[in-house]
């Protein structure tokens, strides 16, 4: 959705014009087109999710939600609707492995429409749960913005000589939520509270959503930030140029353990090893209430080709893609790894901040600890 | 050198056609290119350096050997040739700052031909200097690949149903020395002896010096490998599916303190977290002698371009540079970084393995305890 100023700044959004079509930015053409897509169909979803048309935890799981009142609409008049309803949900929750959000939304609607027998009011309640499910995941990063803000500000506050420097890895900004984002959220409030800032981007290979999503973020937010490649992050730390590291989560357990893309686990260590604040930003609906530890979080293995070729702008303005490696080379292509709890120095969620451990955790979510 | 099979192994020769012309495999063109480069002159030398034609801590200190070689022999008829020589030999001394190496080329180099007063015999101690400096170096890896031999056999007997898998950054094969390499010796020589070894090979953003020489050399060499992102290895370690760490070292001080490609850091506090080994192999020319700790070594900065484009080969199979990034963002882009002694499990040298730190170098190198 563009605002006045023709920018955009929201991921996903209900079409104004024609009732009820579900929009998204496609973000695979990103940063070099901007793309609109129309969502109309449950396969539409499932494309969208596997492909990565959209992706980030909290989108992906709204996605799913709006999903699944497709799939309702979509089969409506099928004789054999139950039968095509529950595969098709099955196939959305399963769209990706990794973050729980998908899982979280799907089962927040099947027990929204459970009870009901009318299969009108099954739609529109699938419809209103979607977003009412939507509207909270917003509020959420809204106010993790808020909870994050006092971290930027006290860094602030004790350097007033130079901007705060955030290092943040792969893209938690509003392109993977719905708007604002979790890891960027504090950034942009602090951004818009004039208080300086400059993000340091890792470029968060094989897919780059740090040079493709959050680099493009900022600039046209107007946030002072510097790409650099996933290598980097350590030196930095190592020279003291980084105040402070706020990454996004996929899935987080009982006790902090997180599933984030790749990589985070790197720069979680070289925090540690250099006493640089690392923090997690994610809504609860993040948090997988059914596992104690990391573990048992799957993690997705993706295509070697994302290592293989990449993908960029040519000189004449064409979107290229070109083969990097050795032909007789293969590549293996993890999407995520997990960074131990005992790394994190907080996680930041929409009830405050809280240590990133069991006890932690069930303090801000009371009325979890009973599951 | 191409061998018997046509295949490179060897990243700088003599022309034996032609008498003392110096030869080098152009790197930037590989993989997808074998181009070969003559370097007639001193500019040519600093051009290859400083360009990364040729690249490596070991490799560019032989290539600033012949250069100084070549500085003689290029301002012999020149009126004010002291005066232009010491200029270039300053210029070839600078053409990149992290490695010492160069420097210590160049001061064997300056060392030889300072008591001489005949210059036809400077210029030829120049180059017998050279060629001396470059076997001396040649034998160094053989040697370091005997002596990183019985880590990867002590892996293999521990569990002889799977190969030894191995993790290295950047490229530390023969292309970064002149023959075998340093990181790479002991895993050629371990294939050689069938022993089965698996590399995962860190792609090495930005110049993807894993992805396009690393896996390249061992594809040439029938060596199994994987690519992977330099996001991946702490994920890998994690799994358990990395027994040992070797990397290469562009600049080690006298305790153990090693500068080496960006992201090297990185993975060695991955191999600490996780309980794998990590050894740094390197050859005794790339100890700075004069530094007690690695906080002055001085890590070069490079263009930005090299983050925000990335070259490779397009579908009509041409060599293609693509934009991936954002108009509006900037990069920064360093080099090295320097990975503390503590973290390093062990140096592989010539001499043998020692501890990463004052006592077991100066143990290995007695003759340097008095400097």
């Amino acid at each position: 959705m563009k605002n006045e100023n023709q920018s955009f700044s929201r991921s996903l959004w209900i079409s104004r014009g024609k009732s009820k079509v579900i929009q998204i930015i496609d973000q695979r053409f990103l940063p070099f087109r901007e793309v609109v897509c129309d969502l109309n169909t449950p396969e539409d979803v499932i494309r969208a999710i596997s492909n990565m048309q959209v992706r980030g935890a909290p989108l992906i799981g709204v996605t799913a939600a709006f999903g699944v009142y497709l799939t309702l609409l979509h089969f409506k008049d099928n004789p054999d609707r139950e039968a095509h309803i529950e595969k098709t949900i099955r196939k959305i929750r399963q769209a990706r492995p990794t973050a729980i959000n998908l899982k979280t939304a799907v089962y927040l609607q099947l027990n929204a429409i459970s009870g009901l027998s009318n299969y009108e009011k099954k739609i529109e309640v699938a419809f209103q749960t979607a977003l009412k499910y939507m509207d909270t995941e917003i509020e959420a990063c809204r106010k993790i913005g808020e909870n994050g803000l006092p971290l930027i500000e006290t860094l602030y506050n004790k350097n007033p000589s130079r901007p705060v420097r955030i290092l943040t890895h792969c893209n938690a900004g509003w392109l993977a939520t719905i708007e604002k984002g979790t890891a960027l959220a504090p950034v942009y409030l602090a951004h818009e509270k004039n208080i300086p800032v400059h993000v340091w981007v890792d470029e968060t290979r094989p897919r780059n959503q740090g040079t493709r999503l959050t680099a493009w973020e900022l600039s046209q937010a107007g946030v002072s930030h510097s790409l650099i490649t996933d290598n980097t992050g350590g030196f930095l730390m190592q020279q003291g140029k980084v105040d402070l590291v706020i990454t996004g989560s996929d899935r987080t357990a009982l006790n902090g353990d997180t599933a984030n893309k790749i990589g985070t686990y790197l720069k979680a260590l070289a925090a540690k090893d250099n006493g640089v604040p690392f923090f997690v930003a994610l809504p609860s609906s993040s948090i997988d209430w059914s596992l104690e530890n990391g573990d048992k979080i799957p993690i997705e293995k993706r295509d070697p080709d994302e290592v293989l070729f990449i993908e960029g702008l040519s000189a004449s303005g064409k979107i290229e893609k070109i083969k990097i490696a050795p032909d007789k080379s293969m590549a293996e292509n993890y999407g995520f790894d997990v960074t131990p709890g005992r790394l994190i120095t907080g996680l930041i969620t929409e009830k405050g901040l809280c240590k990133a451990n069991r006890k932690g955790i069930l303090k801000l979510f009371p009325e979890k600890s009973g599951l």
